[in-house]
């Protein structure tokens, strides 16, 4: 999962009070059954997880232009089939692929001490010999930014701001523009190199990785992230005294690397022309095996268009499930709202579970849904599950489907429990023994039953929705 | 903290029913005023904390055989003069220091994947280019110890058995043969190298190390630990089919490597030839800076040493503070003992901390002693910090006095709950910020009130506890 929605969610958030309008039809009480009974089954279902299972053993980590991606998708296209999807393919895109090298880095002085850290995704490499340099260390982001030009000279930035656990992420949005923008603010004013406390919550020697975005106009310095420890080690040593630190990253990157967006369908009877479109990410992470980041989120929608085309009585739109090809690196929800252009207005609604494995507590619909008598059949189905419909309108689905977003498609937001997903996200500890198969299943259930509504009924969120531009 | 403690354990409990004997005198009311206030003082004195606290950050990792133990030395020797600490000097002796070097574990097939693994303490190298063969995996200990011998020829034997978490340290103590036997185990059954699940309880990326000991009779082979959810990922990938893997460990031994033991004293007014040891270790293992073991323990008898040196009545026997120099290693106990074998008569008793930085709950005494007037006594001053006497006796004390205690020095066991002890024992993850300062001044609290009261009233723990031999 990587969240670059603020500007997204400040244009949304302009139109959310768009009045509810009551227009839609009704979902038929045969349509409730069935969904509810699609629910209740989701419970009981190991199939969601026998699939990130099997991918995290049988695969493992699956870095987009990694030979293991090509091997993912390749083992994707078969358990889509299996399942019983239709028009199983992948849609190849081009990405420069960012493949991690070696990375270390030391303290030299006052006293030789390890660090535990991990180079950020996109970041240039050291010199062969790495760097060494005296710390500039900030506790703020904003202290940071407040150095004066040049006042960074040859040194390596250090920020070891915290961020905030929170079961909606929000700590993570907040405390995002250390890492995506840190390096190039830290060059702005001289550094040669850049290190962040990681982006997490937890207490261990496991650097989180992410992408950062260098920005044009400042030199491209090499980045990093300490484990939280480390971190705090670093403030206590530099409260002391000077700390040289020498840093070593060799990454390097493939232009042109290939990659796919994994797609299966369930063919609506009706209207197969209108797609419910549902999706998480195939690519990970290279330091773990991606099992809530976003094997979880994949297995959800695996497991939700399943049961649906498992149904004797098929919906009457189409269900296209979307397995994006280079999340992590931001290239695959690009690549894909490209291809697709011409059906934007044909997709009545898109979603992406790509917040771990947890329950999900809430559901945020389309702007002007949640009032609606979809809002109200959907919570009565998704009530004895576990989970509320929110009265506030979904501002991001997801970093895959943005570009979607962008151009029109209404998104729907399926909140999961997120209260320690960052305790594990993006760093080797992302293995299976991470997953609950309860929660897992409780998600497949809150994600079939709306599913199943949104393609089964009437509903017409382009209507409903504000449009964004 | 190592444990090695079953053999005295099953000497000393043949006795330990030993008859209480009421022949010492009541503590003095004055002795117990003084105790009750050193306890209370001790919860709001940041001492043991700042000395874990300066120790992991001006220091950091001190392996016994590097130079940052070198420096630990000379760091501690200071720390003790200026707690008012007498006759502050180190003991030197030799062993042969292991040193790790180069480590990795991949599965070369069916698919490749990182392994997170690291090399137990003492094993042998592989070769430059490391060892590459096909796994027999166990799922318990006593299924590798069933394997005919031969069966495992040419192959790396890998055991997954799971450690059982325990307040008491009882299921370290249980899988420990799994560590220190295990490999000349496998290798008499034909094994090149064996990979064992960590002795842990966490669910983390980090491998725990700790010591093997090489049987004699059986080929000395590579032997490492696997972080646990490695060890999961093993165990349903060798359901698939055969895994091949490849282990590379460059450690080194450094034969005659020099240590110490450092020591001070609060010289007792009256009786000061008879002595109460109260100790810890100042040698920690090599990937995390060693913040629980054990810089807490020597914090906590530092922090209790401190507050009785600084009494204007000193107790009538000498207090000594010993922070041995080799205790992962297994060396400083038995160089402690040797160095002071004639005067093992004159220790009144002896205790280690060594179980990581939580509160005592519990303080298990010499045999015959839990209900006697000392026993008693001491039950009043403690109640009020939380923990109570045993009623059963201290069966070892530490690594380190284990020579003591066979030689007759009578042991006090001070048990801390050491419930999440495991979770980041012998791993990277031993840092500061697991230290609760808290929970760390209850355990300065209940020490200081049994060594004062140890060493100023007139019991004779000597006289009271079986001897064991």
């Amino acid at each position: 999962m990587i969240l670059r929605i603020l500007v997204v969610a400040v244009a949304l958030a302009a139109s959310a009070g768009a009045t509810i309008r009551a227009t839609d039809a009704l979902p038929s009480e045969s349509l409730v059954v069935t969904a509810s009974s699609l629910g209740q089954k989701a419970l009981n279902d190991p199939a969601a997880f026998d699939f990130v299972e099997a991918l995290t053993t049988e695969i493992g980590q699956r870095l987009a232009g990694t030979e293991a991606h090509r091997r993912a998708v390749v083992w994707a296209e078969a358990r889509l089939k299996a399942a019983g999807l239709e028009n199983v393919h992948s849609e190849p895109f081009s990405f420069p692929a960012w493949i991690r090298g070696a990375e270390s880095a030391d303290i030299v002085g006052p006293v030789p001490q390890h660090l535990a850290v991990t180079a950020l995704g996109g970041s240039v490499a050291t010199d062969a010999n790495g760097i060494e340099a005296e710390i500039a260390l900030f506790r703020t982001y904003d202290d940071l930014l407040a150095a004066a030009p040049g006042s960074l000279s040859g040194k390596i930035a250090v920020v070891t701001q915290r961020m905030v656990r929170a079961q909606d992420g929000s700590g993570y949005g907040a405390a995002n523009p250390i890492r995506r923008y840190g390096p190039s603010e830290a060059a702005r004013r001289g550094a040669v190199a850049y290190l962040l406390r990681s982006l997490g919550t937890d207490s261990h020697r496991l650097p989180h990785t992410g992408a950062l975005n260098y920005q044009d106009g400042a030199p491209r310095i090499p980045a990093a992230a300490l484990a939280i420890p480390d971190a705090e080690q670093l403030e206590r040593l530099a409260a002391l005294g000077p700390v040289r630190i020498r840093l070593l990253l060799t990454p390097t990157i493939q232009e042109n690397a290939p990659s796919w967006n994994v797609v299966g369908e369930v063919k609506g009877t009706e209207r197969p022309d209108e797609v419910v479109l549902i999706g998480g990410h195939l690519d990970s992470w290279d330091l773990g095996t991606g099992a809530t980041d976003d094997g979880a989120g994949i297995a959800i929608v695996f497991g939700a268009a399943r049961l649906i085309a498992g149904l004797p009585q098929r919906p009457s739109r189409t269900i296209r499930v979307v397995l994006f090809g280079a999340e992590e690196m931001n290239f695959s929800g690009a690549a894909y709202a490209q291809a697709h252009e011409g059906e934007t207005g044909k997709i009545v609604v898109a979603g992406e579970a790509d917040f771990g494995a947890r329950n999900v507590y809430s559901v945020q619909l389309p702007g002007g849904a949640a009032g609606s008598d979809f809002g109200h059949t959907l919570e009565r189905i998704i009530a004895p599950l576990g989970a509320n419909v929110d009265r506030r309108p979904a501002l991001g689905g997801g970093d895959d489907i943005r570009e979607l977003q962008k151009a029109g498609v209404p998104a729907v937001s399926l909140r999961q429990d997120g209260l320690d997903y960052f305790d594990t996200h993006h760093t080797a500890d992302d293995t299976l023994d991470k997953i609950d198969p309860k929660q897992l299943d409780q998600a497949v259930a809150v994600w079939s039953a709306f599913t199943y509504l949104a393609a089964a009924s009437d509903v017409d969120f382009r209507r409903l929705a504000p449009t964004a531009k």
